[in-house]
This record gives structure tokens, sequence and C-alpha cells, in this order.
């Protein structure tokens, strides 16, 4: 059994503690989770909520340790979310990296949280969302997000973040600049990272180009960054055009807009969760349930029929 | 205004136009889709789906081509469906990759389509099965599904495939070998590709040891085959591993379990998605849930409890 509103509590105080357990909680979709959610919820909305997407190898968790060291310098906590299942911090990871990220491990001022995609039993978008409103809610300044960026649900991660960071390397082929394609549109800056190396100039230009081809950008026009992460080269740089998208964000509407997304999918979703846990069990027994898949499965019913049939039970008035 | 009658009569007598036509519908998340869905139905379950899951770079499109030739030869229809953003299928590709494939694109026996991550309303996931179930009832023997295997919305296509192929390459150093870790649980049978390279028997020592440690293969121990793709070599033997992959489903029930948990998904999807058209309207007004979002917004609701007191009002029994 979980005191719920002592660890609403120790979060609200900043107790880092009542924290994991937290974070424990949304990983396992505990039945308690929403409540806690729930009451934390009002005092969520003071974080920085920055993206740091980029294809692995990129140098992102390096840029991400970069950056928490930078904020903690400015003396702002920092909470780091990483989705990419390939990032250091997830552990999928090289002893070298895992090294680096050390000393932010034991900085209490710096909270580390990996997201596995697998087993996430409520979504991965949703989870990071909680998490996200339990890092502010507790009190730090910024979180920033590691994602790969590739797949619907990263997508979607990445749409509920405020300004999101697309981090590109110098030469890296033609197979990996096909992949960057996908993720041009969601990029409010650009990092050219490990800039030190040959081709840097020329990924610049090339981003240039490719950014004249899309046309979602509104009126903010993204700056291009150059970095040399291990070397904390351009971290200055990269804060100043955070800064700098973030009053953008605030001037244009666009700030309340992209908050107001994020809310409509949290909304949504926890519906859609709850939906189906009252419909099986509820308007058909699971034992129904089941011998419908096996009619759909043995083509006596196709999903379509299967679906309106259920769903024609319930009232929605 | 489309006839779904004769465009049904189409998609079964096997005509290319009529399966493109439906295809179109089912990325525009057209109104009438289901209802053409749901009359096919009836007549999928014959193809053998395979999916071929690797990064990007590692030649997926390639083997994938390579493939569609060797089963072309065999007298076979072969679907292929792109679901991997930087696929030269996608055409987020390199001149050299299309070049190879256009031969492909004028065989009226192959029938490739690529499915963006983005602008599929319905979700991804959802597209690819019907995609999937319209080749099928069009009398395509094979379909190969070519995704890059990350993120929670790929997943959930790799779930739905029969036998799921990954594709690794020798040599792609440490970050590309961290990726692998997030890949081995869901292969059935590994290519090491580009086999004429250095490194391709460490590759295939490691993907070895890899496998050692993951437990959830059950009785079926994943083979490891080495291909050349260009040279189409290692074709044939990959075949066989599929082969003999699916008379393993056969004989232990798992192609049952396996088209079983595809159909629950299915059912779910439908059930979800039609759940929210019917609520906002039904059994809240637009406008009164555009007020509650702006409650949310402004933390005079928290969203949990915001889905809650809607859901509260729809009668289940």
């Amino acid at each position: 059994m979980t005191d719920l509103g002592a660890l609403a509590d120790g979060i609200l105080a900043g107790r880092y503690r009542a924290l994991a357990k937290a974070i424990t909680l949304v990983e396992q979709d505990d039945a308690g989770i929403d409540r806690l959610l729930a009451e934390i919820y009002p005092s969520t909305g003071r974080a920085r909520i920055i993206g740091v997407t980029g294809s692995p190898g990129a140098g992102k968790s390096t840029l991400v340790a970069g950056m928490a060291r930078f904020y903690r310098e400015k003396g702002k906590r920092v909470g780091i979310i990483a989705v990419d299942p390939t990032s250091p911090f997830t552990g999928g990871a090289i002893l070298g990296d895992r090294i680096r990220m050390a000393e932010l491990h034991t900085d209490r001022g710096v909270f580390i949280r990996s997201m596995a995609t697998r087993g996430f039993l409520g979504g991965l978008a949703k989870a990071t969302n909680d998490v996200v409103d339990l890092l502010d809610a507790s009190g730090f300044d910024v979180v920033l997000v590691e994602t790969v960026g590739v797949g619907q649900d990263e997508i979607e991660v990445v749409r509920t973040v405020q300004t999101n960071v697309v981090v590109l390397v110098p030469g890296m082929g033609d197979d990996i600049q096909a992949i960057k394609a996908g993720i041009m549109e969601i990029g409010d800056i650009f990092v050219v990272n490990k800039a030190d190396r040959p081709g840097a100039d020329k990924t610049v230009t090339e981003v240039t180009m490719m950014m004249s081809l899309v046309e979602e950008h509104g009126d903010w026009v993204p700056p291009i960054v150059k970095t040399v992460a291990p070397k904390r080269e351009g971290i200055a740089d990269l804060d100043a055009a955070i800064v700098r998208h973030h009053a953008y964000l605030e001037a244009s509407g666009e700030l309340i807009r992209r908050n107001r997304e994020r809310v409509r999918i949290r909304v949504e979703t926890h519906m859609k969760e709850k939906f189906m846990g009252r419909v099986i069990g509820g308007t058909i027994t699971r034992e129904a349930y089941d011998r419908l898949l096996d009619e759909v499965l043995s083509k006596k019913q196709n999903p379509h029929d299967a679906a309106e049939g259920v769903l024609n039970r319930v009232s929605f008035r």
C-alpha cells in the first residue's frame, strides 16, 4: 500500500525519493497513479520542457549531459527523460558513456529517468507526459526529453514538448541523410553536433537547404547551432536559441496552442484507456468478448462489424 | 463517390487499379473504407506476412527487392509495404536505389506501397494491417513489410506479421550495436546482410551471444542467415528459414495465437476510434468539450477528472 497523500506531499516538497517512487508507479501503471497525478496537476506548468531528438550516434546523450551541466551552473534543477532505447541514460550503453554520465547521477539537482520503449502499459507518450508532470510539480526548472524521433509514438512525445532540438552530425553518409528528411519538420532548433569533424559547414548548408523546402515553421525560422558536446562548445549558443524560441512561443500565442494540444491529447488518452476497461466486463463479458474474437478469427465476423456490434450497445447520450 | 461494391469486386478479382484506389482510401481514412474492408475480410488469410526490420543503412530495401524477385521466379505475387520513412520504396531515397527498384515497379505481379510515418489519420499500425488485408484479399501470396522497428507504433506493426526477419550489418560500430539490443527480441530470423564485408562472422557470433541472453523465443531458436542482397546471395537460404519458421508456427499453435492477437488489436482499435467520435458531439457537445479543455489548461480541472467526468455520463450497460 502506498499512501498517496504523503507521496504527493513529498513530490511537491521536491523530495527525490517520493519522485522516484511515483515514477515507478507510472511505469507499473499502478491503480493509484492517476489520483496522484490529479493531485499534483495544479502545481505543474512552470518547467521548461525541451526535446532533444536525433538518430543513434548523433551524440544526443552527451549534448543532454552538457546542457544539464550548463543549467546546473545557473542554479537550475534539471530532469532528464531518456526515451531513446539506445541512450546511455537508458543503459543500452557503452561503458565510456556511462562513466561520463556518472557525475550527473550523483547530483541531487539532477533527476535522470529512462523510459525503455517496451513495458509501458499505458503507452509511451502518456507515461512520458506523466513523468514530465511529476518532475515539473517537484520543482525541476528544466526537463530534457531525449528521443530518436522515429515512429508515431515518439512523434507524439515530441509534439508535447515546448522546444524541440534536432541533433545532426556531419558526414554520416547518404543513409543517415535520408533519415533527416523525416525529422526536418519537427525541429524548432537544429544542432550540428560534433562540429569539429570535417564537413560540419557542409551539413549546416544542407540543413539550410532542406529547411527551405519545409513550410510548416510559421514565423519562426529555426536557427542552426554548432556544438562539440564533449568539449561543451556551443552549449551557451544553444541555450540562447532556446530562450529566443520560448519568447517567440509566448509572443505568438503558439505556447498556449501547444499546451492546449498537450491537454487535449492527455484527456483523450485517459478516456480511451478507461473506455476499454468499462466495455469489456461491463457492456460485454470477458467470455463473450473472447467468443467474439474467435468468430472474427474464423471469418464468421469481420473486425469492423464486431467492434460496431459492441459499441452499439453503449449509450452515449 | 466511390462504388464500394465494384471496388470490392475489383480487389477480389486481383485488379491492380482497384487495389491502388482502395489503399488511397485507407490513407485518407475515408468514410467508406471500413465497409470495404469488412466486405473483403472473409477472403483474407492466405498470404504469408513477413516483416523485414532493421536500422537505416542495413540494406533492408535491397534485401526486400531480392526476396521479391526470388518469389516472382517461383510464380508468386508479392506485395511490399514500406513503413520505414527512409526506405527507397518510400522515396526518401538515393537515386541509385530507386533505379535498382525500377524493374519491380513495372512488374504487375509486384505491388509496392509506401506508408510514410506521418499522415495516417487512423494510426500507422491500423493502416498497415488494412493494406495487408487488401493485398491478401487481392491474391498476393507474400506480403513483405519493411520497418525500422523503433518506436511503439512500429513494434505494433511487427507484432502483426507472421515471421519477422531482423537485418543487421557487420561493423557499424558501437552506436549501431546498441540499437540491436532493442530489436533482438522481435526477431524470428536474423540476417547478417552485406556479408561480404569484413567482420561478418564476428557479427554472427555477436548475434548468437546476444540471443542467448533473450529468453522469449520459446521452442524456436532463430537461425542466422548471411546474405549479400545486391548479388542475391543467401536469399534461398533465407526463404528456407522462413518456410521452416512457418511450419513451426503451425505445429506449435503459435500461428493461431499470433493471428488471434492481430484480430484483438484490430477490433480494439476500431472501438477506440469510433468511441471518440461518439463521445464528442454525442455525450458532450463540441463547444462544451472545448470549454472543458480550457478548464484543464487553466488548472481548474485536471486531465484525469475531466476524462472521468465525461466517461461517467456514458452508460456501458
